[in-house]
């Protein structure tokens, strides 16, 4: 059990997704994750509006369990922690200060508070997890404090990078600390995990700065208000966009909760800087020229219930386009919702905005690294070993061909989807097993994990509609004595009158024929069940979900009603 | 009513929308119609096929529809055609010889032969449609005999032009006939209606021939099977991948019902030519060394339904997945499309096939017009009012602005939407009035007409789930007797056992309720209806779709029960 010349990688999110990335790591008895992040839910799961890994492995080798580093504060890498905490005892959790301050509140509302310790790490330092020794590496992606990590184990050093790009000029003057990754390369480095969420883009992603020169160019010429939306997570950008109110002599109003909190607690924090007075609140928007004013909001991935969404469909309560409003989307659809940010723009043109948007606008950079970076990450940690994550599929597979170019031996690169299970030596790796590693459903608004089978059952309504029927019988199911019929959502030229009296003499012949049956071994309610299924379907060419209530009468009512 | 000095546009479809392109334009006592397409569905209407226009103001003014012409033959062009024939009796129709032999076995296929005349057009010709003279003339895109069209009218001429790009190297060498423009631009252009599908896009599209190069390199270097996927509409490049493949020695399958349809259709009609012996049946594939099979597919689109969706999940009856096969993605996925091409190309990736796809990979370009091509049409065109046609709200606007940098006063460029009429006469342009404009909606496996009220009832269940209530009661419905309950797709903590419980005794209090209620004005159902609704919103925090099923015993059976 304590064999410490094998360590195994067991991605258990983000690995054939985007999201919820969470990584376990295990050496002899110790098990280190990286990350516990949430994931969004397909179109195909209605009602559900998170999505959070299985944690079975981790549950039922909870003793190994010994802590959870955090890389940066994205909800796709910390919003899982609560769901984890509920369900596994995790002692520490170290992270950067800001990642620690956005987790803080986060476990407050959840109840979670003090169930674990949370260490503030600083770049460059050591901590001792276990057999695991964990060098927290500054990087650059779009929120401030974010790290890479140099994990030294007893077999060889693991880089896992985080989300990262090479941003040269970062807007807090924060630079990757390549010297640190040097180091540990020059010590050999075993295994790499690479960040592939943009390994489908050919070059260099921009530094954030480049934003600042059409942003501020906007904000130069816009005459009347301006309006921004981009991540509530993206606080380099937040902290641009300030900044160019403030050069330009502009109040900001905040709208999105997610948005405010950051802002706040960026401040707090002293991420950012700003003068009180700055932020104004929606009511005072009224009383300022409209030059003077820009609103920030949420609602960049055109999401229903954002405050831009609202204000470009004519919902929101305080504020309404004005003709001659600038609209910026500083921000890219992420795969999936491209329609309803496009259904956002389209409104806001409707009502006279002028929006700027689209990958030539020049309003928004990736916070992800493209190939040629992904390159530079190989060549600066020349791996043995090489696994990529952060991504689909197909990125995955394609970062593996650029590890290929890059000199890793194709023998030695591993496409890993969640659940698998790598078992590296100083020499060797492979895949070896697979654990638990399905996705659990969170109906957010009240916390609750959704079952599958109701998912099947929303999904089966939504194809072909409902239909109830309500029955009653005599105590021997012979006879029938009052029958109900309802439909919702059955799409027939039929009336719903019609239907149901076609049902009621079907259900007729079903009960004699289950009288006549000598076998009665099936259950009388899943008879008629069955029976009113094949009928609806042959009849009607639909299979709607069927509801049966059966109403059976006891012995001495029998007399009276039949 | 005969005023012969205005013309009237009234777009019916395809304005402020991609798809079901609809355009009515009136003079005197004269409707004529430019295409009749149609739509596909939002992720916001489950269940739906086909999204058409709504026909109204044709079917109210009957009388007055001459003919319809049809610019190319691509679905969202004529595709409405026999929900149109069923409405609107339209004596006439004209169009290119490719899509009337489209549009005959549709119109066998709904019964509607013989209902309409159609008249095959060629290049040049010109038709007198009661006060309008429409010429046909040659344009380029992504289907051989598309056309643009001048329409001679009292007041001046219109030019619709159709969807268009300049392909300078058409594949089949039918180059775009300029000059007829030209002529009737030294008459003097009054509007010019122009598709806006890619006026987001700068520069020019480049020639369908430029696909040629990438595609003979994929075929020349695959070692393996080469599936392709495009639209099935896209025939010259169905054209290019069935030469590749006669070049490069492969035989080829078609899979998809509409593709075959096509490109039998196609070579019947003398638009592509191939030897017989090229194209094979599934069950020889097996029989075939991988290097000489080419399986061409439609699901360019992650279409659930597809052969190419199927073959990636490995749910093909026929075709497997064969690690080392090459997957050629020629076309790019429609806005709403990207997540399951996205899925479809991940699928295909983890079974080992080689993906090339997205929009740097050379195997795709548009069959529509980008920004510069836009500006040569208007500069071709020099038209005093501009009216931007195919296209979301947002392309349209952005089409007018680059109208107004070609010239085109501001005061003469209209961003309508479908149902809007603008009234032109030599010299004004003025928007009007509104006709009816709505959409019908089409579950097109039973054709039939779907009710937006069925649709609200879908996405009712969809979001919280269904409750069903069956009760009976006495007579005066001052007792209950009985009570079922059942849910669906309901996400609560209580079991549905308990839930059932608590919502008895509640009504057995709203009985009492009702009971004492000295206003009586209100039935007996909706109250329970209404009191059970706001009960389990207050309790649960939900909004089920709930359903009362109440039996109400007749006098004579009370005793006995209660």
């Amino acid at each position: 059990m304590t064999d410490k010349t094998t360590v195994k990688v067991i991605p258990l999110g983000g690995l054939g997704e985007i999201g919820k990335n969470t990584m376990a790591i295990s050496c002899g008895d110790d098990i280190m994750l990286v990350d516990a992040g949430l994931g969004f839910p397909d179109e195909d799961m209605p009602g559900v509006d998170l999505v959070l890994p299985d944690l079975t492995y981790l549950i039922e080798n909870q003793k190994q369990v010994k802590a959870l580093t955090i890389t940066h504060g994205h909800e796709d890498h910390i919003g899982g922690i609560p769901y984890l905490l509920k369900h596994v005892s995790v002692k520490d959790i170290y992270g950067p200060a800001l990642a620690l301050g956005i987790l803080e509140s986060k476990l407050k509302e959840f109840g979670l508070t003090g169930v674990t310790n949370l260490h503030k790490v600083h770049p460059r330092e050591r901590v001792q997890i276990g057999c695991f020794n964990v060098e927290f590496v500054r990087c650059t992606h779009s929120i401030a404090d974010s790290f890479s990590l140099v994990i030294r184990t007893p077999i060889g050093n693991i880089v896992h990078t985080g989300d990262f790009k090479f941003d040269f000029t970062p807007v807090d003057g924060e630079l990757f600390d390549i010297a640190t990754l040097t180091a540990a390369a020059d010590e050999g480095i075993l295994l790499l995990m690479s960040d592939s969420t943009n390994t489908e883009k050919a070059g260099f992603t921009p530094s954030e700065k480049t934003v600042w020169k059409k942003l501020s160019e906007v904000f130069a010429n816009a005459q009347g208000r301006i309006i921004v939306t981009t991540f509530a997570s993206n606080m380099h950008r937040i902290k641009q966009i300030l900044q160019a109110a403030m050069q330009y002599d502009r109040q900001v109003v905040i709208l999105g909760r997610s948005m405010l909190n950051i802002a706040d607690l960026a401040r707090q924090l002293g991420y950012m800087k700003y003068p009180d007075g700055l932020i104004i609140n929606v009511d005072e928007v009224k009383e300022l020229p409209a030059d003077k004013v820009v609103i920030l909001t949420t609602g960049s991935q055109g999401e229903p219930l954002s405050a831009l969404t609202r204000i470009a469909h004519d919902s929101h309560k305080h504020i309404k386009v004005i003709p001659g409003d600038t609209v910026i989307f500083s921000a890219t659809p992420i795969p999936g919702n491209e329609r309803s940010v496009a259904n956002t723009i389209n409104a806001l043109s409707l009502r006279g905005a002028h929006v700027i948007y689209g990958k030539d606008a020049g309003v928004h950079v990736s916070g992800h690294a493209c190939q040629e970076e992904q390159k530079l990450m190989l060549n600066i940690c020349q791996p043995k070993f090489f696994v990529p994550i952060h991504g689909e599929y197909r990125m995955l597979v394609k970062h593996t061909q650029i590890a290929h170019q890059c000199g890793v031996g194709v023998e030695n690169t591993f496409v890993m989807e969640n659940g698998d299970v790598l078992a590296l030596t100083k020499d060797s790796g492979k895949m070896v097993e697979k654990v638990p590693a399905g996705i659990v459903l969170i109906d957010s608004s009240r916390a609750w994990e959704i079952d599958e089978t109701i998912l099947a059952e929303r999904l089966e309504i939504v194809k072909d509609g409902a239909i109830t029927i309500a029955l009653t019988t005599n105590s021997d199911c012979s006879k029938l004595l009052s029958f109900d019929y309802t439909q919702k959502g059955l799409i027939l030229t039929d009336s719903a009158e019609q239907i149901g009296k076609t049902i009621e003499s079907e259900i007729k012949r079903v009960i004699e024929k289950y009288k006549q049956a000598a076998d009665k071994k099936i259950h009388f309610q899943t008879y008629i069940h069955e029976a009113i299924k094949q009928f609806v379907q042959q009849k009607y060419e639909i299979k709607p979900l069927i509801q049966v209530i059966l109403h059976q009468l006891s012995h001495a009512k029998d007399s009276v009603l039949s």
